[in-house]
């Protein structure tokens, strides 16, 4: 028995496309039909009840392409409307949060440190997931602002951004982390840079690979496997020239081809 | 005869707060009804298509608050909206281009540099009204896409903002331009960086310095001037604690106090 519908993944924009090239790494034989909100990015400074309104819409419009199950690949949007989706779909929904939050408490020694986005990191959404796993664990969190801009800018290992890790992530290092959450989809691009500014000391955990098995976990329950075929859709509600080059950067080995959609915005 | 409407002030979020900070104090007797559009910022990595259908959507809805006039305090939306703009509304309309390209027209020996949002330098809008005025006017343009976010981190004399701006202008001063046109609302707020980047001998133009001028010409012709009252309202469709508090940064004399609108979204 397997399910030919596609994995549903949404995000805000592109960053999502770090946990998309995840999955297709572990589970190459589903289909994927993506989403990302490219009208209206970035969520992650915006607030609760905005990110939660433009989430609902994106779920639904992809329920009605008829996703055995939705993966919600942004921090932002998990972080704000991961129980209101539950409740708003008919199939299972994967966040980002948990899986991310499971791994980290599963390793550390006690102290563990969060980045995010301002709104990811306001929710309190990862210090909650890691508290429900382990009480006891201390969590440091803070909001790097300008990760974003300097990922989608194409500088990830440029003097710039080692520069900005190195005084945003400088306080971790006072606070003896040993586990470092990158809260955001957009992180794992700037990863040299901020396991520089950290020191190898701490351990990194990049949400789209703990997804992966998280998506695996779920898939195999529900018996909702797909037939090895793969397939890929990309859909997006603004087509910049921007977002086609910043994709190619995140999915080299990718043929990207963005359809444009319309959330009836 | 005076005309108590208000002046209406749209951008895609709070940097347009620079241009009606120059509107106040040039034309302190205006009354000001100011819409940023939060809930979709940025418009500056966004397509024509998408800026075009949201700024439309904002110039109605202060239309219905019965504005004598539509200031688009936003170089996104004036590159990309603003014939769409005047053909839709009944009330005079001013963008922040022209009155900024006239200023680096009239003063400039030949040479022009001009910098902006990506979708702002990708519409030509700035090029094209400079040689409108003068078709023997060299023009240079280029993007920097990072001053945005870095002038909302509050960082305007920061080392890392000292840096980029000095890769992003250096090419400015292989091209010997002798006047830069500061093309998006948020770069007045970087001007010392700017400024020191390029050296003391290049002209900044501040196109919200150049608008209020524009503005007040356009009141004075059609007998529209107030009556002296002044008065304010900022209407945001996301209120994030972030941009109250970059509201804050950007004027810090006024009491910000931003009420959340919803544009039928």
């Amino acid at each position: 028995m397997t399910d030919p519908r596609p994995v549903g993944i949404f995000d805000s924009g592109i960053g999502g496309l770090t946990v998309l090239a995840a999955l297709q790494r572990h589970l190459p034989g589903e289909r994927y039909i993506y989403l990302g909100d490219t009208a209206r990015l970035p969520y992650g400074t915006k607030s609760a009840e905005t990110v939660v309104r433009y989430a609902l819409r994106a779920a639904e419009f992809l329920a009605g392409h008829g996703i055995k199950m939705l993966v919600v690949a942004c921090n932002t949007a998990s972080a704000a409307a991961l129980p209101v989706l539950e409740e708003a779909m008919t199939v299972p929904v994967v966040g980002v949060v948990a899986p991310g939050a499971r791994f980290a408490a599963a390793g550390t020694s006690g102290k563990v440190g969060i980045i995010g986005t301002e709104s990811t990191i306001a929710s309190g959404a990862y210090l909650r997931a890691v508290h429900a796993l382990r009480p006891e664990v201390e969590v440091v969190a803070r909001a790097c602002p300008l990760f974003v801009p300097l990922a989608e800018e194409g500088w990830w290992d440029h003097p710039v951004t080692h520069e900005v890790a190195r005084l945003y992530l400088e306080p971790f290092i006072g606070d003896r982390v040993d586990t470092l959450i990158l809260g955001c989809t957009h992180y794992p691009l700037l990863r040299g840079a901020i396991a520089r500014a950290v020191g190898e000391r701490v351990r990194l955990v990049d949400s789209a690979e703990a997804v992966a098995g998280e998506v695996a976990d779920v898939l195999a329950r529900g018996a909702l496997a797909g037939p090895a075929a793969g397939g890929l859709r990309l859909l997006v509600t603004d087509a910049a020239a921007r977002i086609t080059r910043i994709a190619h950067l995140i999915l080299p080995d990718v043929a990207v081809n963005l359809e444009l959609v319309d959330l009836a915005d």
